[in-house]
């Protein structure tokens, strides 16, 4: 079983629309806390890999809405590292919120690696600890 | 062949983040500006729909990345409707450089109708002016 | 002395510019959480204030730079009551780098109180708790 | 007199809150735009600019906000260099409902010149086109 990483989000009062709930965009920026913190617990501070000169884009995203964020609720991000290739990692997803668990949302990302210029990398070995 | 909705946005400076290139949260964003577009192209004002009750949040989202957007660049939108239900109406769309016509995105949006309470609704039939 | 609210924010990956420092609007985010904090710290929760019909727009906001904010930083947010009228009251922030108390910015907001219509209303006295 | 640059920006729906306005940290997004708008009809690209290994960080910010603005409104930002000293340079905005030129906003930034390592720098010589 990959090692699941969990952080606590306040819904913020800008991310909310005026339908009175969460914006969908901010369901990715929730993931991105997510996958920081899921790599943080293992050690791996992302600031130090990009120091390094790799860069971990978002290839792919995808999120299913389930139940609206309200503003000033606590969500729980939980986080997980599903797949690890030689050029690509997925990430995925789960979104609660923290007062009664009830599932806000869920969804993955597929990251690639690059240079500061762009140019394709290996991903870094470092992430398999994310696996364990 | 449903009608395909065009806009051109240009990346503004706070969506570049410090790789260089748009975050993936804004493609999102684009995307809504595509779909609204689209509907006043048609006739339809979604300011309006919302004025008579009727929302459409987002339920499914994704995006594939396939080139980074920079800061200061023209992008075009394409936005068609690809599917309309009674509950349910998938968006499609594509994103390009002007400049060059490079393809930087592809993605999806499904969307539910509800009401100010957030119960579910029939999506308003005007929908079905898109896919002409 | 007014009573002063702490909460500490971490910078997040897109709230960061191709400059390599969080983008200027930003720092407006921060304090309006800031603000949330030192009410909810004095027992009154902003979203209640909204369910009973009131609201408090920003009418003036400022704020100085002093030093960059970078990613995955944790910052401090410190904030006041610092006047508090019959139908405005100004909040002051002030935002340090909890590493090492180096202080990022200060700011300002003046706020009026409306009703749902956008009416102007007398503030809520409740506010009055934040001056102890 | 200082050249005026103007532009025009559409509110964008994760712009509204759920007050059903504009958040007030856009105002300063579209104070930026217009800063860039402005440059770019005198002949200056800001992104070259910052080629050049010049950047222009704001120093400080401020905005009185007259009228709310409105999810879809078309607003006018008008911008002009107020002063351009060795290593200051303030810019003023307004911005005006389109529809009917309802004041919305006024506001200032005033900005300096580093280097990519954050060094202070002279402002560059090509700013004083804006002056005429």
């Amino acid at each position: 079983m990959p090692h699941e990483g969990t952080v606590t989000v306040r819904v913020r009062y800008p991310e909310v629309d005026r339908m009175g709930i969460a914006h969908h965009r901010n369901h990715f920026v929730w993931f991105e806390i997510g996958r920081t913190e899921l790599m943080r617990e293992r050690g791996l501070a992302y600031a130090a890999i990009e120091a390094q000169g790799v860069f971990l884009p978002v290839i792919e995203a995808a999120c299913s809405y389930h139940a609206p964020a309200k503003y000033d609720e606590l969500l729980r991000v939980r986080t997980t590292l599903r797949t690890l290739g030689a050029v690509r990692a997925t990430f995925a997803y789960r979104l609660e919120r923290e007062s009664d668990d009830r599932l806000i949302a869920t969804g993955t990302t597929v990251h690639a690696a690059v240079d500061r210029q762009g140019r394709p990398r290996r991903l870094p070995a470092s992430l398999k600890t994310l696996l364990d």
